[in-house]
This record gives C-alpha cells, sequence and structure tokens, in this order.
C-alpha cells in the first residue's frame, strides 16, 4: 500500500467525537451571544490582500497566507521583476487575494462596505476559522477558530459591562472557574504621561508584572536597565507596589494619575464597568490589573483578558475597546469594543478538567442488529416511526455476524442495540438491549421510544 | 470618503438575516444526518496539492485555488524555469497547498489517513466550505457550502434506502416538494454493452432527454449524428420510448437488457431499492430516470438527483455509489455511497417560495429603552432574570432619543420593547410594548417572561 496521504502542518482533520466537543463549545458561545441580542454574520475565507495587507503589522503580513491568481498569473510580469526576485514584490504581483488573518479587519471592512443597510450600533458575532502562516507548535495552529463579539457605533460603557457579562456566563455555563482581569489603555497612557515616557509602556509593565515573582529591588533593577530615568521610577513606585481590591486600586490610581486627564478618564471608565458589574451577582471575579497591557496599537479604552484558575494556559479569551476600527477603510469616528473567545484553548481546558456534560459523546442512540432482508425491511419500518420521536437511529446495513455487529455499536458507545429475529417479527415486537446494563427486554415499538429516550 | 472596500468576486458576505436563513437549512440538514447515525467530522481548507491535483479531471485541477508558500516561494526555483515561464509547472514549485474543491476527496483522503481508528462501516457527514476558481455567475459561486454525507466500507443497497430516506426527510422538514430520481451507473454500462458504444452513453443519455422537446424522430437523428451505428439505435427504441411507472420501466429494461450481466445487476439494485422505499411512506415520489448520468466516470452503482416540483432550477441534490473513493490514494476495494445537498441552491428556493418559519427571521425578543444610567442599572439587573429564562434581550446602549432608541428596535424587527422610567422603577414593575399588536402594559419581570415566551 502506498504511503499514508496527510494534511498540511499546522492543520488539522476533527474526528466525530472532536467536533462533538466542538460543537458544545461553539454551540454555548452562539447560544449566549444571541442572549445578549448579538446577531451573526459570516465574511469569505478569502479577501483581497488590499483589505488585508498592512493591518497586523510588517510580521503580520509574513504570515498572510496569499493565494496565486488563477490563469497566466505570470501575465504582465517583467523579467526584470523576476530577476530581481524580491519575494514580497512578486508575490504582490502573483497574489490578488489572501485567507483571512482575523476576524476584526473583515469584520471592519463589512461594516464599511455595507454601512448603507446596517442600523447602529451594529452588534454582530461571527465564529469562523482564520490562517496564519506561523511556526506550528503545540497548541499553535495554522488554521484555528475565532469566536467574536462586536458592538460598533456605540461609545456607552455598557457595552463592556454587557461583555463581561456574556464572558461570565459563558464559563459559567463551561464550569471553568476563571478570573476576568480588565485595564484601560487610557490609564497605562496617562502613567506614561506622567512619568514622561510613553514609549516604555510595554517595559513598564512586563516588569511589574514580574514583582511577585523577583521583588521590587529587582523590578526597579529592570526598570533602570530599560533606560527608564530614576525620576520616573520613583513615581512609579506606588503602582508597582499596589495592593488590594479593585476600589483599592483605583484609589492609589487616582491618587498618582490625577494629573494626567487621559489617565483620570481611564479610571472613571473602569469605576463605572466595575460599579455597574458589582449589582449584576457575576460568578466569577474581575480583576483590575495594571500590568495587563494586550495590543497596546489597537485599543483606545478598556481591555480584558481572561485566565483559568484550574488550569496552566495562557489567555482563554480576550477584548477590549478601539475607537477608530472602521478608519484604516475610510470611514472614521465609529468605536467599537469586542472579545474573542479562543475556541481551541478552551477545548484544551474542558479536556484537561473533563468537563463535557455527558451527552457529548453520544451519537447513535439505538442500532437495529441485522439479520437478513425481511428482518431488515421489519426494522426499517419500526426505524421511521422512532426518528420521527427523535431518536437518533441506524440499522448495521450488512447481515454480518453478530460479533461483528455488536462490536461496530460498542465501538460507536451506541447505548441501546435492537434485535428483530423470526420470533420478534411474528410478534411484532423487539428485543432491546441496554448496553450499558446489560439488560434485555422484549418491547412494542412505543415502549421502545420511550425507553431509549429516558 | 475613500471607496468602499470590496471582496474577490464571486464570494460573499453574509447579513445576520441571510445568516438565520442559511443556520436553518444546516440545522436542519444536520438533525436528519444525526437522526440517521451519521457522525460529523471537518477536515482543513488547506489540502496539499498532491492529494487534490489529478482528482477532477484537467480542467478541476485549472480551477483550485493554489497558495503561496510562505517564506521565499522561489528558493529553489531555477532561473531556466522562470524564463520559460510555463504557468503550471511555475504554480507546482510557488505552490505545495490548495483550498479544498470539493468534501469528497478530503474524505477520501481522511479515511486511509484514519484507517486505524475508524471502525467500519462509517457514516459522516460534513458541512463545510469549497473552493472553485469558476468563472462567477449568477447561482455560482467560488466559495459556497456543501452539505454532504457518506457511508464508506459497506455495499449494501440499504444505504441507498437510508440515504433516499434522508432525501425524502428532508425536504419534507422544508416544505419543498420535489422528485428524487434515481438511475443506476450499471445500467447505463449495460446499454452501452449491448449496443455496443461504450464510448457514447453521454450522447446517448442527452440525445434521449430530449424526446419530450423534440420527438422520436429528431432523437433518432441526433443518436445517428453523434456516430451512433443505425443497428445500434434500432436496439435502443424500446428505451427511447418507455413509458410507464417505475415497474413498467424496469420490465423493458430487463427485456432490452437481457443478455448484459452488468445491466441486469444494475435493474436489480434499483428494483430492490425501490421495492424496499414502498414500504416507508416516503413523502416525495422516487421516479426511475434511465437519462439521468451525472458523474459517468466516478459514480459506479445507484445515482440520485433531485428536482424541485415548484422552481425551476437545476439539481438541488445529489449523489451516488463509487466503489473505489480510496483507491486513488492507495487503499482499495472501500466502496461507498453518498448525497449532497446544494445549501445555495436550496437557498434559492426557499426565498423563492417564501418556506422560511416565520421564527427563523427573529433574533432579539426584547429591547430595553435606555433613559439614563439609573434606568439603565435597574434594567441590566432585571435582563439578567430575562436572559436565565431564555429570552434573548438587549438594551439600547446609548441613552438616546426615544425616537432613535424606537427605530433600532423597528429595524431590528424585535417584538417586544420594555421601557422602566422614574414611576417603574418605584414600583418596580416594567412596562412592556408589544410591538406588533401596539398595546403596552405594566408587568412585573416574572410576567413580562411569561408574555414575551408566549
Amino acid at each position: 500500500m502506498a504511503s499514508k496521504p496527510g494534511i498540511p502542518k499546522g492543520t488539522r482533520d476533527f474526528s466525530p467525537v472532536e467536533m462533538a466537543k466542538r460543537n458544545y463549545i461553539f454551540d454555548t458561545i452562539r447560544s449566549v451571544y444571541a442572549l445578549y441580542g448579538f446577531q451573526q454574520i459570516e465574511t469569505p475565507a478569502m479577501e483581497n490582500l488590499s483589505t488585508l495587507m498592512g493591518k497586523y503589522g510588517e510580521e503580520g503580513d509574513k504570515l498572510l497566507f496569499k493565494i496565486l491568481n488563477s490563469g497566466n498569473f505570470m501575465a504582465g510580469v517583467e523579467f526584470d521583476e523576476l530577476q530581481e526576485g524580491q519575494t514580497n514584490k512578486l508575490a504582490a504581483r502573483f497574489c490578488e487575494k489572501g485567507l483571512r488573518y482575523d476576524l476584526t479587519v473583515p469584520f471592519a471592512r463589512y461594516v464599511v462596505q455595507h454601512r448603507d443597510e446596517l442600523t447602529l450600533p451594529f452588534k454582530r458575532y461571527q465564529i469562523q476559522p482564520v490562517w496564519r502562516a506561523d511556526r506550528p507548535q503545540k497548541g499553535r495552529y495554522r488554521e484555528f477558530y475565532q469566536c467574536d463579539a462586536d458592538v460598533v457605533g456605540s461609545d456607552s460603557l455598557l457595552n463592556e459591562v454587557e461583555l463581561i457579562q456574556i464572558i461570565d456566563t459563558v464559563f459559567s455555563k463551561f464550569g471553568i472557574r476563571v478570573c476576568i482581569k480588565m485595564n484601560n489603555r487610557k490609564i497605562l497612557t496617562g502613567i506614561a504621561e506622567i512619568i514622561g515616557a510613553a514609549d516604555k509602556i510595554v517595559d513598564i509593565t512586563v516588569a511589574i508584572d514580574k514583582l511577585d515573582k523577583i521583588g521590587l529591588e529587582n523590578v526597579n533593577t529592570e526598570l533602570a536597565a530599560c533606560g527608564i530615568a530614576q525620576e520616573a521610577i520613583d513615581k512609579l513606585q506606588p503602582i508597582i507596589c499596589m495592593k488590594g481590591n479593585n476600589d483599592e486600586k483605583l484609589a492609589v490610581m487616582r491618587e498618582t494619575l490625577s494629573e494626567s486627564e487621559i489617565g483620570l478618564k481611564g479610571i472613571d471608565e473602569c469605576f463605572f464597568v466595575l460599579k455597574t458589574l458589582e449589582k449584576l451577582a457575576l460568578r466569577n471575579q474581575v480583576e483590575l490589573d495594571l500590568t495587563l497591557a494586550r495590543g497596546l496599537n489597537y485599543y483606545t479604552g478598556c481591555i480584558f483578558e481572561v485566565k483559568a484558575l484550574d488550569v496552566e494556559i495562557g489567555s482563554i479569551t480576550g477584548g477590549g475597546r478601539y475607537d477608530n476600527l472602521t478608519g484604516i477603510f475610510g470611514m472614521p469616528g465609529l468605536s467599537g469594543v469586542g472579545i474573542s473567545f479562543g475556541a481551541d484553548r478552551i477545548f484544551d481546558v474542558l479536556n484537561q478538567l473533563d468537563l463535557y456534560p455527558e451527552e457529548t459523546g453520544v451519537g447513535t442512540d439505538l442500532m437495529f442488529v441485522n439479520f437478513g432482508e425481511r428482518e431488515a425491511a421489519f426494522s426499517l419500518a419500526a426505524m421511521t416511526k422512532i426518528r420521527m420521536a427523535g431518536i437518533r437511529c441506524e440499522i448495521f446495513p450488512d447481515s454480518a455476524k453478530m460479533k461483528k455487529q455488536m462490536s461496530y455499536a460498542n465501538a460507536r458507545n451506541i447505548p441501546f442495540v435492537a434485535i428483530v429475529g423470526e420470533d420478534e417479527m411474528k410478534e411484532g415486537k423487539i428485543m432491546l438491549k441496554d448496553m450499558v446494563k446489560g439488560e434485555q427486554r422484549l418491547v412494542t415499538p412505543e415502549e421502545l421510544i420511550s425507553c431509549v429516550k429516558s
């Protein structure tokens, strides 16, 4: 036999068992998005490269999968260009389209393209695969799903509140205990302002984040090594050493940032979101975390990130507010805020904690054994009724040896097997075997339906 | 403002209303597949080109979307090759991967790759997009969904029976009246055998198909023009003029093909499938149609095609048996049979006949008007309870003018609006407005839940 065929590295096949688990994840997220009034859209896998290029930084451009123009892709390409051999330039000549890299840029493109049809605020969710030519490694794939919800066309912080409620509800449904971390880009801008080192914000948050591990002295040494002036480091001390609950943190921040208008605005935003959430009885904790910095060049207001409490894994959900998403496509002034669930990591967490509901694994409820043509005809007629009652059933298609049929039922984890032979047909009944208990009894088709359903 | 961004030709965005309709189609097909014991799998959008090339004929190879290798795709490509400028050859040097063209070849690849994990017979369904660089035209897209179900590893004709039951059930659920046409590749081979013109089968079926339109004489003239000998045309007469129900047709065929072993086998297969179906009370007619020829180079047994009775449109579902699907990947001797629903055409038919269930259009059930911070806080608390009851609700995020909020509710087709002002808060009640009836009344949150739910 020839060697087994394979699939491109970084991509995956999903078997029936994995699909059942993934559908459980997607269905849960989808149902919660719908409960909060979000509507689903889908965009094409391929976008024009002009839509995608330059939106994800230089590194992102390199990670785009580009699609060769169909037909004579060399047409019009001059011999000199080929000779030069500049791959970036040539790729742009050979390819007009690329696979989407995330759902955010296609969404921005969608909003601008369809602006005349949309009623604002527009609350959309989108669950589709994205593709990145990243180096594949454990837990990182070249094709993976994103599950995004965004609101555009509303500045209201109630959107932030509801998105955090959605996060809380989804993880409660999964049974995953999480900490929802929140920060605000304006607070980070405020910090940069008061210490006069706007370009050092990433270094500062990275250093502060190490406090527990390396201690205050080492944090300060690291800050100095990053080129931050001693005076600025001094000003940062209350923030670095900040402890306590969200209210206490906000009080320290308000003091430290009293000179920064934008910083105070960020504090007010966080305060409003946290106060409003307090009355809504979330099941998970929302924690103000000033070291949270995600996507600095992108977000402009509140930012969120979710950590699982019982599994060591990176962020499993993230999001935030961006004030100019559609500006890149010529439609400025539209504020947006969104979140994105990381389906692949949630899949791993649910597996590690064994949290899938029992019914996730069940496909077929009932299999009819096949003893031959007459018995099969009898079974098929009964099965028509049984399926009308919503029971998923199948007949073993060949009248193979009993042992083979039963091992198929076992391998498929089918909980009930129906046996129809000469005697059963005479009586118009069916022998129903409970594969878990190992018991069997003779029942009418109606009794069978109620047995299997319960 | 800059010119609107667009999407590649032949691709589509799906708006919330379209998505709701498409989800209705996919969910219906999915639920019926599951009722018959089929299990879902998914395969990656990208396959190795070695998996795809040569499987769809020369024309198909040209329609594959190829993905430029990431990094330096020119590496190792000799200058002579570039100079030659042979696009096919160069595409093969620049690209290792392509987008899947259908779900059948990836499924064959899947079965061979995972053969050690599979229990046969393997009944899988798969609902995913495919991509073809076809010339876009009305109703033909470069990205579209296929909804396939296949059984591999079983020769039993019960699989054909159940697949036809699935077709019947799905279209009954949609409320689309259809004719399910069936033929058998072995019958066509038999016809070719007895008239000694195996290479003319397509010409013959095309000509026979025109009988109603152009009359017997012209059909015979056309057959002669195709180079079919007079003797063969004479032998074909009973088949061309064949009329009546399936039994009568089979009787004529059995007579005409009495000399062809394979032809008789095809007749027996059709007979078994039709006889077995007779007892299963299908809601749509299954018609033996000897002019049905689809994919001659591919199928080896029964073939099916579904036509809508009340709309002029091409085939909306098709399928058949193929005896050597996995042979191309080095695993011979595995028979398969499958069907594929054409989601895009079904979408058009449901639209034309206006058959979508009423609830397909409803997203959010209830919108809270936003009068300000305090009212919003009161509303959010009530909404938490309301959502727990499964009601999809949202609050207008900004305390905008009433008129703006109400026109948003109207544009979104939201059937109920909740109004919470000073008076309502005092009483702990909510003013609920039925947007269809135009009535409003003051209710408790509990009463609101039962009102909206009914």
